[in-house]
């Protein structure tokens, strides 16, 4: 009966798909490239003020390629503290990049140097004595500029003395972190054309020397927040750009309509579907003088058109969203909203389109089959859940303190979940190498039961159930499908 | 008939997962915590003491990130030992953590210099002739604290001359190892908090100079072994702990007071099953004049009660010894032992809810496909285990000498059960480029004859087996279960 | 019926089997050599040209071992450049390779240092304020030789001071690229026999240091184009090679031969098929008044001749070109246009061989099987392939920014099919350990339900639609296949 | 009928495989410790004749940690040369490790520096004019010991001057390669225990300088080749080790004892079985008139007695081996041989446990069933490979030259099947990132269509097929199997 009108909704959904994938790879073309430039700023922070940092550091892999940047003695501690001010004193004079002090006459601006301490500490080792009143206090001393930027007084600037003369100290006993901070102003130039103006920000960095653990390792980390400020730009721009600029607005516009057009349809379709359910419980009353099954109601609901409703929503959002991106409406930072609305989106969309090639009654075997065991796969997926918590749990408490990759519950469960799928087996097995035999032996029963059980157990059963659906679907298909009260 | 006490017990059992879980999760950041303070002290003396430590030897991975710490020189090895004593003569002072030296008045104690070797040894390697005895002989020699603690003079101190002023010297060719020895107290604040109060640790340090092969490699390894101290703390706490305290406490009872009555409730079940038993078979024997078989007797016993039994007493005991840990009645070591208990019982109580989605008629399908697919996935987990033993220990006799991976037996069994499971093939394949033709040749039919026969026949049997097992209960379930003697 | 005629036509196939394999293997052998010299030249210069250039960084691994080859400030970038001046200025002296300069009478030529910069750029970053102008314009300056190669005075050459002296300087705010070109000229020996004789090589060096990003970090790249030159070469050869030469070729030539016959043989076949089918359609208009359907036309061509027409074809084309190349006729660059098309042809002919094995009634049953199966598989696999779509985009687009996997939208791809295979699960997930909490949960939940739908769901259908391919062939064959109207 | 006879022969059988699995544990650890030490020591050599060796050069992983050990200009070649001669002359001194010159006065002894160039080799880059005579010339000199051992003039021995002086040089324009020879003796003291008794070795060490390739890098190798000496020990041992060693020989004994027992009861099982079917022949021919076929006939030998005796003779040549071995009677070199011999007959042992197995039903099906698929995956696996070898060929031809896995047949083979397994997917397309788009699309299509081909079509039928078999033995086991001629 839904013969006649496939051709048109499908055209709308076809020119929707092409319009928006289009729309999406230049939003992702943008979001990736200002990503990459804030990414490449806070590396280029730790490759200028942290002491013997390391290109490999800078790869993000698991597991990782060395140990942690940390310092274990005093002194390396001050010259680190030293090193970072004394780069900081000379940054505008010595970097590539253009950085700029936060103050407004181009002059050196005061540096932070803060920590937070117990309120009382003291240790003495050798007798395992220790006073503490563990309160915690916070207290910040100013680096005022001393000399201008580039001087090279700064050369012998220590703070170890600073400290002395300000009569403050850092004794690592009660130290719980010490942290440097400051600002730098940078400019984002990017592609310097019309839509795509620079952005100027502010870099609030914090340089930790975390002491928390009080175990002799402090570790160190550089972080650097940005804040985006109102550029006093002067560009010249190439002609050409302008053309594309207001192309890409009407590339908005355009999938907005088309998602506007799809929705619009997709209601009156399922408002039809309620009037028809309406009759129907209507004429089943008169008629048989019983009511319609819940179940039976449920089928006057096409959940194609409510898939394709959820996408258009998505995405008219997400493409406002862009729009004001693009304009500078709003910040830049919401580029994760936008891209997660439009991903989920583009996403909804070509599922969508499963539905018009289950009008070929070849490709409606495998949808019927996927349909018909959707639900006994996910009752089996819920009760796997439960055995699958269960070892999360026991992985997690029992191995967490010697795996790095059982350290949390999160990652315990990315461990299991790719062990399951074959990944990463015998690196697991390796590591988990520990001098403890008691936890050494749990370890091995425990990772042999578990894979044997989800590779072996788990996943054939999987299989059995699909292809039971598939047989049960094919035999429909040739006998004819169970008749419904409704259909009856 | 078992449908009216459904709801009550499974409650019990929800409500008992939720607490165990919070408990464990309460205990699992705990012991997570307590390890890694430990393992980082022992960072830290790793990158004080050893010369030239670098922080990719702390990244556990496989393959290693890089060759074994060792010496290979005379000059190398003395000045390994004089770093180490120049470090410990100066570490009260130069370290971020705080660490003290082994004596009652702040003062440096003393190191010793042990060495166990054969009792004579002479090697003219130019002649190929050796003269041994070899009877280990162990020696100490205590190096007295000649200086003060942070002397400049200790710079001056070379092991080659202290050991030529007490008459005796390092012979490589019978030494089988040194060992320099030297013992430090520190405290480990942990979160100042009441129920979290500062540990104190005599750490003993051995640094091992391991000459046992001969082969001109001499491995060094830093061991710390831990002992507790009782530590004469004066803290003054932040208020709210002490509420924490005790809900902590408060939380532990909880759930030894849910497990006991789980228990309870599962024990009287068990007994009522007993019961029932007796009579049947006085039944039988009296009507039937025939006993009843030891199969027909089983179904009187249910097996998910005794998994609860199980579940709960693992875990009763493991909370009594976590409450026990939290006192400090207990050592702290002991944590291993009471997250093994701890975490296998959370598991058998994830799983102990399984029998609850039994009584849902789908689910039913799964969990009984499930027991009866056992038998046969047991029986031909048996055929493959001694096709598998055979390839373990051929795979280990022959490519051990020439692959990590197939060093020992155990690693040998982990690397076959990986590749089983397609994990890390290539590598393998890849590391075994020996230059011994025939071993290359063998290791090759040996990988892929293994990996073939594993992953494309014993997998698919495995399938087949379960397959089948789904089908007949599908079957079962469209036309009645087969019945027992005890059912008619 | 076709049986008289099978021996003849496979005993051809498996001759030109054996040919054209050896000639590949020969192919690949040069093709191989050919191309590590190349990359060993390039690796060469890195080495000698590049300051602080690492081993490490030679190792072509994902994840890369470590960070980008880039420089941070301004004295190191002039470092950079100024060591590269002085390493060209005394290469002919110094490196094992043989290099000559591009000057015809063995003194240093000049080199270019060229620089494309905004025509106008300036930044006050204390105040965010910026001057541009977009147009980019590329400038370049001679750096003429001085002094003659291998001079001392070459240490004391700056970049910076010449530039001074030549009214001209590095502004790094509009500063786009800058590049460093020279080139030199070398000889590749290779084995110095006949057929392999020396080639020459001018390589055009281009060392570019890119700051488009504006963001700190300017990356470093030597890339070296090589164009070929005519050597004035005379080589005395040793005797044995000159038959070794000629052999070559006519291999080459069996191969074409051999090949031809094959083309000639499979087109008769193919014609004579098409003969058969005009007199069916004849016969069949006459008798029973019908046409033939296209599917029953279809029937007549042989589509295993068809496949060995095509590799036929690629095989003969591939090694004239092969030929070519091995006489110097055609430029060597062109061994990966002839690689492809031998690689691809010789994959073709290994495919042709089964259409023999499927003479046998037992390989029938599995060669039916694929047939069969195939139209369902192609259709699951175009659902599939939508659905996969969606789940590329929508990864790259959200995670792109933030995992170097899903940077590219061929990466995110190879990423996500990877994974529905069981690879690298573990490091994506650990990868993904973003600060952002809405992009960790949405990696989370897109990972999770991508892995699971994929490895348990898409899989299975698989085995399904194979599995009841398989079920009807076995049944077919016990009981007869059904008739198609042709058969009748 | 056979029933009778199982326990007392798979006695036999178990104390077998206990006994051999013992003595197979045994030479397995001393396999592997003959191994270590001569790996550590060749570790040592390059540690201390190698300049600038790294320890993460020790680690064999795939992808290498980092590039090749290699120089790239002339007087870093020639200090390396330089720093090999002043180790050597200070060898006996420094080392911790007893090594000694090949002399018999404890003087150092000659090295030798070899060459192997073209008899003329003129380059002239920059006119790229090149005059060669292609014929290899082999040279070398005898570096004699200018000055004793350990003496400090050696510090100022350049090869350079060296060469100089006698009229030599080195021309890398036809210089081939050069190597540095020299020997030295050393120990390997072992357990020192009686059968465990000292080694001593004369270790021929050859740094070879590469330049094959005359591309500008020259890799750098040192090998060394071990010859075995007789040592002049005297050693006093720690008594109980004597009984040990006693052990050792008599568990060879009883090994061999146990294999020539097994083997005579599978000899006569065979022969009788032989005799049989004589008799049957016989029978048949006069009682039916018609002859036995061929595969009738083979139901008279039983395959899993041929399996027991090709076990028992790999153990009983094996243990003879290890027994000279042992003994010192044969090289120590032949450890491979023997641990082939004694590894895979372990493996057939395990093997042939599946033979009882087989008596109990429920074992039976499942063994019947590997037997009944085992045809059918053959051929199958026959149809895969040809498939195979066509992607082998291409693969490493076409992307051989750009792909360290593809660069030889047999590491393109083991990326095929890892890849066909699910392992090491991503990586190796993220290494394929060349810059030619026409190979980076060609390696695009070749790879997803090799992996979706084989992951989901060829494993899929694999499934099928021996599910199919499952199937079929199943009936057979409920309906009785089909009736062999002569079980008629």
């Amino acid at each position: 009966q839904a013969k006649g009108r496939v051709p048109w909704k499908l055209g709308l959904q076809v020119i929707k798909i092409i319009f928006i994938t289009v729309q999406l790879a230049l939003f992702g073309y943008d979001a990736s490239k200002y990503r990459q430039q804030h990414e490449n700023t806070v590396k280029t922070f730790r490759h200028v003020f942290l002491k013997g940092w390391d290109a490999t550091r800078e790869i993000v892999s698991y597991p990782p390629a060395t140990g942690q940047y940390a310092v274990y003695t005093k002194p390396e501690f001050f010259q680190n503290i030293d090193n970072v001010i004394h780069k900081y004193a000379t940054i505008t004079d010595t970097t590539i990049g253009s950085y700029g002090y936060d103050s407004d006459d181009d002059e050196i601006s005061s540096m932070w140097f803060c920590k937070r301490q117990y309120r009382k500490g003291e240790v003495f080792a050798f007798n395992v004595t220790l006073h503490y009143d563990s309160t915690p206090v916070d207290s910040c001393l100013e680096i005022a500029p001393l000399y201008p930027a580039g001087d090279k007084r700064w050369e012998n600037f220590h703070l170890q003395d600073f400290l002395k003369d300000h009569n403050s100290s850092v004794n690592f006993n009660n130290l719980i972190y010490a942290e440097l901070k400051f600002s730098l102003k940078t400019v984002f130039l990017k592609s310097l054309t019309r839509f795509d103006s620079p952005d100027c920000f502010l870099f609030d960095i914090v340089i930790k020397f975390d002491n928390s653990l009080h175990d002799g390792q402090v570790l160190v980390f550089l972080n650097a927040d940005s804040k985006k400020l109102i550029c006093n730009s002067s560009v010249q721009y190439v002609e050409t750009d302008k053309v594309d600029y207001y192309w890409r607005q009407v590339l908005n516009g355009i999938v907005i309509l088309l998602c506007i057009m799809s929705l619009a349809l997709c209601c009156r379709s399922l408002y039809k579907g309620q009037l028809l359910r309406q009759q129907t419980i209507v004429f089943f009353n008169k008629q048989y003088g019983k009511s319609l099954s819940f179940q039976d109601q449920l089928e006057f609901v096409d959940f194609w058109y409510v898939l394709i409703t959820v996408n258009d929503g998505l995405i008219i959002v997400g493409s406002a969203m862009k729009f004001q991106i693009e304009q500078k409406i709003i910040e830049g930072d919401q580029y994760n909203v936008c891209s997660i609305l439009l991903g989920t989106g583009n996403l909804l969309v070509w599922l969508g389109i499963l539905r018009y090639l289950g009008f070929f009654k070849k490709y409606n075997v495998l949808i019927l089959t996927l349909k018909m065991a959707l639900p006994n796969v996910l009752r089996f997926t819920l009760c796997v859940m439960l055995l699958y918590c269960g070892f999360c749990f026991c992985g997690w408490v029992v191995l967490g303190p010697y795996h790095i990759k059982f350290r949390f519950l999160s990652t315990t469960s990315e461990c299991l979940f790719a062990m399951m799928n074959g990944d990463d087996l015998f690196a697991t097995f390796a590591i988990l190498n520990t001098h403890s035999d008691l936890v050494w032996w749990f370890s091995r029963i425990y990772l042999y039961v578990f894979i044997s059980l989800f590779i072996y157990v788990v996943i054939s059963l999987f299989i059995a159930v699909i292809m039971d659906s598939y047989d049960t679907i094919k035999r429909y298909h040739e006998q004819g499908f169970p008749k419904t009260d409704l259909q009856d």
